[in-house]
């Protein structure tokens, strides 16, 4: 398909395709002509206050057929966009950093790096014995894309996976969602990487810690809602955390979480790490072949009717 | 070979083999019975101050023949044992352990975890776009058992290994440390995992600091004199590092690495993990079978005269 695309990376209007003009736009003011854009990829910023001019400017784009997200989520533009319109997600960009930073709040809660960050800062210096990942059976409820990608990160520190989707799939060994109860006596680590759904808000609550050995790990880099804030805060030590989202997220001053024995955190930095850039980059140089070619696109969440 | 022998571990007194006998001795007041002792393994602790007891006793020892480390370093007992006396390491029960604590400080440096850890501590939500990992060039210097170890956990996290030893190994693919001025600009982390020796003190100084590229990371996991502290210091964070070994160790409380920039460490806990329990026991169940059935022993640093 031809007429003109708006992407965000120089890299992409370099390697534009034969017959499609591509033209530039990292957000802020929009560009002054509009019209005859046929895609658009909305401009990758982690947060966002206020007026999302990104947004607010496909209201004045009455030829486009495509909205490229670089983001998993999508909820935020489905009410901004006629039916005919193909949306299009981030699918899998983030998976590599967000794999990533899973293994680093994994390690960081049985080696005891905040610990030892504290110590720095207070010239302490004071060795002590570790736990280790080394022979941890792990659990991860979430064996999608992301899943994988962890998965593939843990196994050679001599661990074994244990795998949960919402429904089993028994050919590649994994299990639904409904086992939980007799697999969580079992392991030593939980990893949590669902999306926020009906069925997954408030998935691992009171229940599911109580079937927890002591001094297990729960980790959660999906989002903040699946686990029970609660159920985590009445723990009180006896299982631990180590979370990328929180509930409510931005954490509030006088939370008890902050201070929450056993509870580490980090601030949703998960999938905003360099490694998202070339992989995203890439992804748009072979979307937009695609679209000039008339192929099909990859990563459709609704196509256009 | 019969006897006696005196090892740390229940299990290995409860599966000792036929023909030898086996008794208890985790350090501290000596057992009052020495004779007779052929095989014994020096208990592991990981720090001793003044006089050791587990290694006066080797004196007290006649008929000794085997003196078993389950440490890889072994320069404390040369002195101790006569040339007739086999010695024997644990070269390899802490290479888990170890990769295991690199791949965390790696982990902890590109994905800023002190920082998260002392945001939490202050109640600070400040999320911020980080460093990867992910398509990072990682040098490691000393390609042994644990360097090995390292490389298997990294590769997944979608990097590219570059392998330095003492000599090259070009079959291995393993360039020669005379090859660092060379290699040290085209990469992003160096982790330095070599014994130390006269060949490797200071094996990463000025001249090497200055061949790295800004914002590279020196990782060491070694011993900390093969880094020089000084060269180190003079980066003021241009070049970043990630330490379990530091020069001088334990550090003093008014050194200036404590608040160095771009610095963090944790203090010489690579090594004494739980990973290393399973597997050192496992090792002296299979070594008293081979010193039993008069087979020859594994990890022979020194055999006896």
């Amino acid at each position: 398909m031809g007429g003109r695309a708006l992407v965000q990376w120089e890299q992409n209007r370099d390697n534009a395709p034969d017959g499609l003009h591509v033209d530039l736009y990292a957000g802020g003011p929009a560009p002054t002509e509009l019209k005859g854009i046929t895609f658009y990829q909305v401009p990758y910023a982690p947060s966002t206050q206020g007026v999302d001019e990104r947004l607010e400017i496909i209201g004045r784009m009455p030829e486009l057929r495509v909205l490229q997200l670089v983001s998993a989520g999508y909820d935020q533009v489905l009410g901004l966009i006629p039916d005919h319109v193909t949306l299009c997600n981030g699918r899998g960009l983030h998976d590599a950093s967000t794999a990533e930073h899973t293994l680093a709040l994994i390690l960081a809660a049985q080696r005891e790096l905040p610990r030892w960050a504290i110590d720095q800062r207070e010239r302490r210096w004071a060795p002590a014995p570790q736990r280790s990942l080394a022979d941890c059976r792990v659990m991860i409820v979430g064996y999608g894309s992301i899943g994988t990608a962890i998965e593939r990160r843990l196994l050679p520190f001599e661990t074994e996976v244990v795998r949960v989707a919402s429904r089993p799939r028994p050919e590649q060994d994994v299990h639904g969602v409904d086992e939980l109860p007799a697999l969580l006596p079992r392991v030593d680590i939980v990893v949590l990487v669902t999306p926020l759904n009906d069925a997954t808000r408030g998935l691992f609550g009171t229940r599911e810690f109580a079937l927890l050995r002591d001094d297990a790990l729960v980790v959660n880099v999906g989002r903040g809602a699946v686990l029970d804030t609660d159920a985590l805060l009445a723990q009180n030590g006896r299982v631990r955390a180590a979370l990328d989202v929180t509930d409510p997220e931005p954490l509030p001053v006088d939370h008890p979480l902050w201070e929450a024995p056993g509870v580490y955190f980090t601030p949703h930095v998960a999938g905003g790490s360099t490694a998202f850039y070339p992989r995203a980059r890439a992804f748009m140089d072979a979307q937009l072949a695609r679209w000039a070619a008339g192929e099909p696109l990859a990563n459709v969440v609704r196509p256009g009717r």
